[in-house]
């Protein structure tokens, strides 16, 4: 699979984040922090409204890696990841993932991973680093 | 609040991550890998049976970070991740987060990461950075 990858292969997928989604995250990471789930603690907050988890959002990067790009068989090695701006629930969240490097000696790719809101923002980034079969 | 934070200060939760909550992940994350979902696929791979996502396990450092270490209030900043061993469906994953470095000069901390199996080996590690309120 590897030898069929190249620099600047990308895959991309969207999703709006629901209350229920953010709720049902919630309860998988144990994350009940209340600017994800309670509206009036959130608008006293410096985002004004509930926010997704990042690592809701970040969860997209997981599917294109094992799905998408480089695809079934991959193994997920490790993910660098920063939180740059909030993303709000019911916002549309793009999430990209871009082949930077190929290892030569080793079936080992390293790939831009980042999400943009509806606006175009990037909302988080980092980079991914998965074995390929 | 990073005024009572010390190098050292600890915080873990633990979970065992079903079928049930696997598939909601899946959901969640549009990550259908057949080696998260299918037991007869997940028997014909390297693992051997059906592991849970590695974002899943470490979704528990969100909550950890916002809920107890630094805890309400915190802004996540960044993550890094390290998937080590595969995490099996049905054993219990142990998440601990460990204040590492507190930044004299604004209040910035950094938490060291790690998720270990029932075992105690080490499936998940990483460092994650954090704003305090």
């Amino acid at each position: 699979m590897s030898r069929d990858l190249k620099v600047g292969d990308k895959a991309s997928v969207s999703k709006i984040f629901t209350d229920e989604d953010v709720l049902d995250f919630s309860n998988l990471s144990l994350d009940k922090n209340p600017i994800h789930l309670d509206q009036s603690f959130a608008e006293k907050s410096i985002f004004g409204k509930k926010i997704a988890h990042g690592m809701l959002a970040a969860s997209l990067f997981s599917g294109l890696l094992g799905m998408k790009l480089p695809g079934e068989g991959s193994i997920y090695l490790a993910q660098s990841l920063s939180f740059i701006a909030p993303i709000y629930i019911g916002d549309k969240v793009t999430a990209t993932v871009e082949v930077i490097k190929i290892r030569p000696d080793k079936p080992i790719v390293t790939l831009r991973t980042f999400c943009v809101n509806s606006e175009g923002l990037v909302v988080v980034e980092g980079e991914a680093v998965v074995k390929v079969a």
